[in-house]
């Protein structure tokens, strides 16, 4: 078994930072700092951007400013920038902001979509069904996002087959795309393996993408199993911006740094340029007044360095 | 192609941090500290653990006192102490402390055998030779280390030939294991396969450990290649202990407890005990004053929390 044979040529990365890795930030960030952010990930060579999100701003208030945010960004030959949209009031804000896709979400645990959208999956999915409906007519694009795919912060491990029945109710409402997102950063690589199994079995490959959170360091692993798979769609955040709400002090989304390092050193294209996402996070660093935690920003290239006279061993 | 089918049932999981995880920090840590790590993971169930170095301790300080922390180190049945030997004198100080194991070192890149042990690698192996051949009439197992198996920090790329070439020799004068190590954290799981592909063809892969430092986030994809493979034995430091002196401010080791994290989501056996690591870490945090990179230390196991009110939306 040669694991790494059957890799894409190409994958196919989604850029969550300015959306799902912001999003949470407790600091209010400027209009300014998101605009140049996203235009830096756009010259890096990013296809498919998260913007924002057409939410309550009560809920979400580092979310608020998202149509601004539009307002100011310049058109890029060949970028797609994206809102998450929580019903057909959001994808009217979207449209009236010229945007051509747009992302639901929904839960795979109850519990889950109860504490996080309020109401029940099935609840859910009824209302994304005047947003796809909708959508359909305007030639706008909706993924399907759908959280906690393999663990749930409220009620542990979930169920696969309700993963399976959720992306099957998107697919057949018209959803172009499938987000299976491991929210807490809990999911391995047999786990994210059976997951894509069962979905393979009813929905082309091609059409799911793999949001991991890097909480428990995983998150890159989980993507090599994916791509073994058959996955060509993963999604990442700049720097490895974003916590987790459920485990305090820890890491959240898979760094796009990291997953670049780790797709240019197996010869897989992207399109997108590493030293010019770390660029970008390197501005956003500066309005943090932080460091971010993605592994490659922090060591940086594998640059040569003068041999020392005596170096200290290592091993 | 199904990446997890192939893995091992079992991971046979040798513990660097005491070693290779301690020997580069600056503030020297007490006999005491160090002993009641070692016994801390040793009680975690760790079988194979390197406990020192019998080096010059103007070039390594940290190590100058493993022979008193091996003087007070409890018996464990099925614990192995390890300690790294430059040379005869290194292995004579090992036996006369009870080691019944040892490593010794040396690299793939000429450039960094230079800077590191002061030789030529055909004079670390012409050294090594005197090491093996008296360790085997006292019948102590011998692991030689190749460091910069895939990419040097003096001299960029590493050719896999000269690898293979050095790991025959070390498994020709009688080295039980070779221990292959990505130094500076660079490699990733094409390379990874590539070079254990070659191995492959001339050692067992059974007798083949893999060594990797997760500077750039990719230690535990480059470890899931491994293990499909057909790898079994795997190196760690608890809490991610290490640096990598070739980038500053970078992190080192895989930390073991993301690399039982992985492994134990796959249901493959180590026989550690993840929270009594994570303890034996915990403690030497409080030495060190400071918290250690391990991205599990850091998140804490997946337990349940309560159902909030009104939680921030995640995807």
């Amino acid at each position: 078994m040669r694991l790494t044979d059957a890799l894409p040529r190409r994958v196919r990365v989604v850029e969550v930072g300015p959306r799902d890795g912001l999003q949470n930030e407790p600091e209010r960030l400027s209009v300014e700092t998101k605009v140049a952010f996203i235009e830096g990930l756009a010259d890096a060579g990013a296809r498919v951007i998260e913007v924002g999100s057409f939410v309550r701003p009560d809920r979400v208030p580092q979310m608020a400013d998202t149509e601004d945010v539009i307002g100011r960004l310049q058109p890029h030959q060949g970028v797609t920038y994206v809102a998450l949209v929580p019903n057909r009031r959001g994808l009217d804000r979207a449209l009236a902001n010229g945007l051509r896709a747009v992302a639901v979400f929904t839960a795979a645990s109850e519990a889950f979509a109860q504490a996080n959208i309020g109401m029940t999956i099935d609840e859910s999915l009824v209302r994304f069904r005047e947003v796809t409906s909708a959508a359909s007519t305007h030639g706008v694009a909706v993924r399907g996002y759908i959280s906690t795919c393999w663990w749930c912060p409220y009620s542990g491990r979930v169920d696969p087959a309700v993963v399976v029945r959720v992306a099957l109710d998107l697919v057949d409402m018209g959803c172009r795309e499938i987000g299976i997102a491991d929210t807490i950063g809990a999911a391995t690589p047999g786990e994210v393996r059976d997951l894509l199994e069962r979905l393979a079995a009813q929905i082309p490959l091609t059409q799911i993408a793999v949001h991991f959170h890097d909480t428990r360091g995983t998150a890159l692993a989980n993507v090599l199993a994916s791509l073994a798979m058959g996955i060509t769609t993963v999604d990442a955040s700049a720097g490895g911006l974003g916590g987790c709400p459920f485990a305090p002090g820890a890491l959240g989304n898979l760094a796009t740094e990291d997953l670049l390092y780790m797709l240019d050193g197996m010869g897989v294209e992207t399109g997108i340029d590493l030293e010019k996402v770390t660029a970008a996070s390197r501005q956003m660093e500066a309005a943090l007044g932080r460091r971010l935690p993605s592994r490659y920003l922090q060591a940086g290239p594998r640059a040569l360095v003068p041999r020392p006279g005596d170096a200290s061993r290592k091993s």
